[in-house]
């Protein structure tokens, strides 16, 4: 199984190459040569958990963050930056974050501003990163307590998603991968013809994907699992969000915001909560079901439909009741929705799902004057 | 006097407008609206000595830095985020930076990395931020004691240059900025046919320029003295940097990297002196005194263009004599220039004036195997 993608996001090409093994540092120098870049020297970018990968790609030249969402802040830039600096890299030194989105996000972010931006190549190696972080240019980190409140639209020039990387994962990732992959189910509608490598659609494709587990228990280590059926749907993420990043690349034309299904509740929820309480795919798949209640009440999406995105979120075992366990706050939750950063002249907008995939819906178009009582009232489930 | 200039850097289009006054909030809107932007709020950002000009743009809203390179640091560029989310500013904000090179370059970086990239506009108050700081999308800020180590490519929607702010600059800032002007006289051989608007070519422009002035002496409140002729000079450096910065935004192709003549001289000059010890303009005529030199070593400039650029150079009143009166220590000039974030594999490269303007000369390609040698051995004045 290996499959490669060649997009073009905006300023840069990206070539994204999907293979069951780590790539050795030689695969990234020929792929590179192959698209016309060379590089003076490198710097390897991970956390604690992805610096195994990090050394079998290169023993030397490793930058070891710690783990988790609260090192997204400027000091681990600032630490990446500095080490790149030290090992004499110039404006073709190469930066290779090996991890999941917060290790891309802040390597590329680095890369991006290093000497006004150095060359990027991704090794992602978490369902998260590979069903949306690492394909699109975002970059960014935490900042005042928001999150990705500050960064950049810096495509990698090289993206590898090795999959044998996924064997390691934790639960928690899976299913915090899971929901962006069954997010980019909803809004992709295209039927493929059914062949051995693929399903049908895509939302069937999930579905089949953990047949033969239990329902409302997350199907774990979905690759030793059932690697085709996981193949099929990375595939399908990755090339689904190319094509619209690719005509969309700054998130300027509207087309990109679609991607944004469910993230509006979904990051108001993580804030309310407290970065952290919920994982980002967890607060995705709540925000997604919260999405399709809107859609219904403003009249755009079908009982129908948020029945089959309720049942697939159901049987791969998200919290979608509301209001959410966790959340004692709904006041808090609201303030949170207000400054989500996705707004645009003061206005919020939701992505709702529609026969098509989804539509953005905001004041003046779908959203009627009074959706902020509308959306409280979702959330408390009056 | 007005002149308008459109120009396509790389993502964005650019509109620069140069007239006498400062333009009001209600121009800047107007100009705004006319490129198809709108935007939701504002945020100026000036320092001590420009204040002045923001308050009379808008009263409100003004986010005033310390003045001096040793602001341009991480912390500022938190302070206007900061600032700007107070604000509620959201992407469609606009960023309005007033002043020289390094409220611009602040204020530019912020917006380039607001919410990944909000809306900018400069006011350029001073003749470096005219020559050359304000166009071309080069933003950032020092870190490691590293001039503008790291940055982004991020150009303005709006750069206006209203010249009646030049009137208070002062000495320091007059000379700074006209070295800026006098290189890419040197770059741009374009004749243009005498007139009103034209001299002829843009070096006879610089001499005519200070025509009356005692030789030596840097004539000072150019805008005053010789209105037309100042006028003429920015307008030619605006108009030669656009084209150069259109067919290489982002500094990839070669040709941007031409505007550097003078620059990995005046850099390690600057560096090893200490930032601040003299102004980054005098360090350009210093370092275009050098790679007239340089040029003439290894076989590129003739002696006749050495002698009419340092002629001009000497008629300014610039130190262009080498040792640097200041510079004490030549090793760490020599390593200073080995530190130049300028250069790519890990080689050097310098800009040597030629009959056409300038060339890039670098290993292999210009610059003999014991370059590093020359080069000291100019410095000695050996």
């Amino acid at each position: 199984m290996k499959k490669e993608y060649s997009f073009q996001f905006g300023r840069f090409p990206t070539r994204v190459i999907i293979q069951h093994e780590l790539p050795p540092l030689e695969q990234i120098r020929e792929n590179l040569t192959a698209l016309g870049y060379r590089f003076s020297g490198y710097l390897l970018v991970c956390d604690e958990h992805t610096e195994v990968f990090a050394r079998r790609i290169a023993g030397d030249a490793v930058c070891v963050l710690k783990s988790g969402e609260e090192e997204k802040t400027w000091p681990s830039i600032e630490r990446i930056l500095k080490l790149a600096k030290d090992r004499g890299l110039g404006r073709d030194g190469l930066f290779i974050g090996v991890g999941g989105g917060v290790v891309s996000d802040l390597s590329a972010f680095a890369a991006s501003i290093y000497m006004r931006g150095a060359r990027l190549c991704v090794v992602s190696t978490t369902l998260l990163g590979m069903a949306d972080a690492a394909v699109g240019g975002k970059t960014g980190f935490d900042l005042f307590g928001i999150k990705n409140f500050a960064g950049t639209f810096f495509p990698a020039r090289l993206v590898y998603m090795p999959l044998e990387s996924l064997n390691t994962l934790p639960e928690y990732e899976w299913k915090s991968g899971m929901a962006e992959i069954i997010k980019t189910a909803v809004l992709d509608r295209e039927e493929k013809p059914e062949s051995p490598a693929y399903t049908g659609s895509f939302f069937s494709a999930c579905l089949k994907l953990r047949e033969g587990s239990p329902p409302g228990v997350f199907p774990n280590r979905l690759y030793a699992l059932n690697p085709e059926g996981l193949f099929e749907c990375i595939t399908r993420s990755v090339e689904f969000k190319g094509r619209i990043v690719e005509a969309d690349p700054e998130e300027t034309g509207g087309k990109r915001a679609l991607l944004n299904l469910g993230h509006t509740f979904a990051h108001a929820l993580e804030a309310s909560l407290g970065l952290g309480s919920v994982s980002h795919g967890e607060a995705v798949a709540w925000g997604l079901a919260r999405s399709c209640e809107l859609g219904f009440s403003i009249g755009i999406t079908s009982e129908k439909q948020i029945g089959e995105i309720k049942e697939v979120l159901a049987l791969y075992g998200y919290e979608i009741r509301t209001p959410h366990p966790l959340l004692k706050d709904i006041p808090s939750f609201m303030q949170a929705l207000g400054g989500d950063k996705k707004k645009s002249s003061g206005q919020l907008s939701f992505i709702v799902p529609c026969e098509t995939g989804a539509v953005i819906a905001k004041l003046g178009a779908g959203l009627p004057p009074d959706y902020l009582h509308i959306v409280e009232k979702i959330i408390e489930n009056l």
